[in-house]
């Protein structure tokens, strides 16, 4: 079952996106119907308002999180690769909800960062509360996977030793267009790709996780509750443009493409902040 | 004008707190009053149902904060006597909501962590949205200042590079008891203190900052839109029990005293969590 959070003249709704149609299921986040007990069944009988699939404007897939939790280093391939040693806790950060933009929308690319970024990455939903959980109960409080791309502004994460600043530029990290739910058990091992302007430029598979979204989920449940809707990124595989030489960033004008073959795909136009300026 | 959000039998409530008598305004968040125009004129002439002040249970101050926004190293005294040469930008993390308690609950203190550590902060509250701001119209838009402890797990902390996890245990952050409004023109510079069990261990003056309340708010608001209700903790100054040779830490029913002379106090009891465990 696919559920996204569209924008529509009358607001934003929440639907769930069968193969030629999207119905209403009478909420307008994603967040309030996992709040609900019981949110798969109903979501999977939903009969609202239907749109069809070809026209959809899709919002960031979680309007109001309680929490957007980012994980680092956390592809196994890349980690050995660079010559490290596989890490025995997860980097944590944090990125606040203003930075979301929809599957199809402009990422907005600040007139103060010369080096915008791009980090394809595996995007969790929590569709339980969640308190110190076992794995797996972690599991099963997943509600699906979705596409993040964890767009960074590297000069401003290297600005200090902590990375939130370079995270959490407003409307630059795409996520979406939809959830695709999980049913307890499986973790998803799919390709997952970013290409800029047609070029693929990160390549890796979601099941080279060195933390899984159930052992995630259990190790930030022992830090804090986990709450339905908290969208959690679980880090990106190599490739990015601050790692090549020369460097190379997101361009005015440039198309940022990100996929998970099974789950979905964002693209999205970069576009400079032409109204901003005035207070550099 | 001091401003709070208190629990009654009722739910929670926003009140004005005058000299003897504590005034509901009608809201059951402070942050839904600071969204509001002209929250400054209305909460000054609140007149909804009235508590005696002696007996209010102090919710902590913001409930659903937008952000929470932290900042490390911001000291100019502690800095420098460290021999570390002045930052050119702040240091930036973010907190979860969920950490925030009241100015008189327990600060929960975790199994997991063998290194709970003290930190008193001037807390700053934004009043009004705030995109790119000159710092002048950064100061007009500060609803107030508060107290906060951001308590810290020393040891969650530095697993990693990222502090995010040692920052944001579930009930560790006292906030409050109150927003004090500040009207447009001051910054504060008052003497800030902990205690812990009486003993005076940390001690400054919050005009000591490098980067100010409405310098620090000019500089987010660069990144992302700034909201009514958004928190920041704008650092500590040295003191804190990890620097310590030997480190000291907050022990089960240790009583943590922050203040700041001309806002307020907080006074929290620690308490070790004795429900968790059966994860760990």
């Amino acid at each position: 079952m696919r559920l996204a959070t569209i924008r529509t003249a009358d607001g934003t709704r929440v639907v769930r996106v069968d193969a030629d149609r999207a119905v209403e299921t009478g909420h307008t986040d994603l967040v309030d119907l996992l709040r609900e007990d019981g949110w798969r069944a109903s979501a999977a009988s939903a009969a609202g308002p239907a749109h069809d699939v070809s026209g959809l404007d899709y919002a960031p897939l979680v309007l109001g999180p309680e929490k957007v939790i980012c994980v680092g280093l956390n592809y196994r391939t890349h980690i050995l690769e660079m010559g490290r040693e596989l890490p025995e806790h997860p980097t944590l950060f944090a990125k606040y909800a203003r930075s979301l933009v929809g599957a199809y929308d402009d990422v907005v690319l600040p007139p103060e960062s010369a080096a915008m970024d791009w980090e394809a990455e595996l995007g969790v939903v929590v569709g339980a509360p969640l308190r110190r959980a076992t794995p797996e109960a972690a599991r099963a409080a997943i509600a699906g996977y979705t596409v993040v791309n964890d767009v960074t502004a590297r000069d401003w994460q290297y600005r200090t030793l902590q990375w939130l600043q370079g995270k959490t530029f407003e409307a630059t990290t795409p996520v979406g267009p939809w959830l695709v739910t999980a049913e307890g058990t499986d973790e998803p091992a799919y390709p997952l790709s970013c290409e800029v302007d047609g070029e693929r430029v990160q390549s890796a598979d979601t099941g080279d996780l060195v933390f899984g979204p159930a052992d995630l989920l259990a190790y930030l449940s022992t830090i804090v509750t986990l709450m339905p809707g908290d969208l959690i990124a679980t880090g990106t595989p190599g490739g990015v443009g601050h790692a090549r030489k020369p460097a190379r960033y997101l361009a005015d004008g440039a198309t940022l493409t990100t996929r998970i073959d099974g789950i979905g795909e964002c693209v999205n136009r970069c576009v400079l902040d032409k109204s901003a300026g005035a207070n550099r």
